[in-house]
């Protein structure tokens, strides 16, 4: 493992403080649903899969919580604390798949006229189960996405999709590590990702503790960079994929999509099956998140901009399907036409589950 | 006047200390070649019509500190101060272009046998002209570029090209607030401008102070909102504008002009006729200045990205001129083929200003 984002210990929830990342290390604590709540709305952990996770705990947290003495009681007590835990943040479609996963499981335990305690317990192995999960997609992805990476290839990377935005090892970030790992001798151009800079403190962080080549970049530098020559693919991970293959992800990462189609650059979103939607037909139909204005305003708590100055905060865009080369999933790269393509995904990684969970 | 960037006051050059902006609105005074050669560099000052109004107060200065008695001793002096000057910042053409013009009057003076004081106080004065007409010539561009903001248009705007980046009124942001001026209803979108924020730092404050309705967005967020139908036209300036069309200008603005055509939006930049370089047949020959590793990981001195972080950090980038609807300028609004219509108006202007010398 290589920094495992969110975990179990002792009855908590428990998670690398990511609002301090890079100048302090520190692991954050959670024992009450607010608090998980909070931590995800806060961002202390951000990121679609390790949002999963985190609502996966959660549940768990809610379970070991609830005062019920009946299964049908405590199912009443999850489905509440999914309610919250899917509040805490409006766009990533992984949040609301985890906290359904879990309480479908404790449903589905309640008809068996098992003890709550028997709940309990299989809700936190299922929350493990599903952490583990995640990180065995991003071992997939990376094996996949690497062979799309050519030998000494300069990687343009957008927002953090690495260790801290999964359980652990990262999609698109996975793939960089991959790649590195197979000897190819690659350079990372890491954006720094306005407004909240995951690029700057999370992505650069990871590259520089495992001696991956990198050089941070303002956003505004990638278009010079692919128009002379220096970038060879374009890489960015997902927060929600529609059926027809348009990918809602960190702000800005349109431009970078529709920069690399215009200089002929390869584009790849690197995502987790779960993160595909089928019953979203496009991309027009994910809602986009604003954010609070202080997070263009300030800077790790500094002003840049004048008093009361009014900001607009959308914290994702759209990317139409026909600006990727493709999508690099956990069940191998999905080309276009991507209807069909993530369909097959899709069902592929659902026969899979279903596979192992008759085992 | 708006908001006068830099002028001459008791035999010293003053200018409005950007770099404080917009938490404090400090003046800062040079008395000496180094200290203005440092207002460059360092960027008290910046933008290059208020670059070039700088090297003129500059050579005015190094007359009056020159302790040469003849006046052929002086012109030297003023060599070697235009040699320095110029050497401040090497993108922008203004800069060489103003040291220039004022050294070849002090030139053609002491071929006449004035006297040092004589061409102290000529020095002066044709500072004083350059700034003038830097504000005349903002004020025609404003007067022009208006007829293409349609009524209620939503303006997206790059870096500051406003008061704070020529003498006074601004290019793109003259255009602006020539647009609002004619009660068009305007609003402008204001890219803050990593890494050196110049958006949200100064562009805001001005228009703020003028009550123009705005708002400030992470660069990121432009393509969002073209891709919404949320941007009419896309305006911004130029540091050096080549005879064919293509632009140099802050970093980030070759993305904006990308995103403009593929969406469909009109795209100008705004420039004086001085910045037009038809010695440069393209984009490709204009140097590109790369900054200081810590204008990317710091922000207003707080650390953003890890210790030793590597950073690329180029401060312009190149806009092929096959992406600009318009330029326009002080003598009209050049449209392709750029090569005639850019020659015709730095003609124009040429003619003006030679038959003003005759007058």
């Amino acid at each position: 493992m290589v920094n495992r984002s969110v975990w179990w210990e002792q009855g908590q929830v428990r998670m690398i403080d990511q609002r301090q990342l890079p100048l302090h290390y520190e692991i954050a604590n959670f024992d009450s649903i607010e608090g998980v709540v909070r931590s995800i709305s806060d961002m202390y952990v951000r990121g679609a899969p390790a949002i999963g996770a985190t609502a996966a705990y959660g549940m768990a947290l809610a379970a070991r919580l609830s005062l019920a003495a009946q299964p049908k009681a405590m199912v009443a007590d999850l489905k509440q604390a999914k309610q919250r835990l899917d509040a805490a943040r409006p766009t990533a479609v992984n949040l609301a798949w985890a906290s359904a996963r879990l309480l479908a499981l404790a449903t589905e335990l309640a008809e068996q006229q098992v003890t709550t305690d028997e709940i309990r317990a299989e809700m936190l192995a299922e929350a493990e189960r599903l952490a583990e999960q995640d990180i065995e997609i991003n071992q997939s992805i990376g094996r996949y996405g690497a062979a799309i990476v050519p030998q000494g290839a300069h990687i343009l990377h957008h927002c953090n999709t690495g260790s801290l935005a999964t359980v652990d090892y990262g999609t698109a970030l996975g793939v960089v590590r991959a790649a590195h790992a197979a000897g190819k001798g690659i350079h990372v151009w890491v954006d720094e990702t306005r407004p909240r800079l995951q690029g700057a403190r999370l992505t650069a962080w990871e590259l520089m503790r495992e001696d991956i080549p990198m050089h941070l970049i303002a956003d505004n530098a990638a278009g010079l960079l692919m128009r002379t020559g220096k970038v060879n693919v374009v890489l960015f991970g997902a927060d929600r994929v529609a059926a027809n293959g348009d990918v809602a992800n960190k702000i800005g990462t349109y431009n970078l999509a529709v920069l690399a189609q215009e200089n002929g650059i390869p584009c790849y979103a690197a995502v987790p099956t779960p993160t595909i939607d089928l019953d979203l037909p496009d991309g027009d139909q994910i809602p986009i998140e604003e954010r609070r204005w202080d997070e263009v305003a300030t800077v790790f708590g500094k002003q840049i901009a004048p008093d009361n100055v009014p900001v607009y905060n959308p914290a994702f865009d759209i990317t139409p399907h026909r600006y990727l080369t493709g999508i690099i999933t956990d069940e191998g790269i999905c080309y276009p036409p991507f209807t069909e393509s993530l369909r097959r995904a899709k069902l592929s990684a659902e026969t899979r589950l279903w596979e192992e969970h008759q085992h």
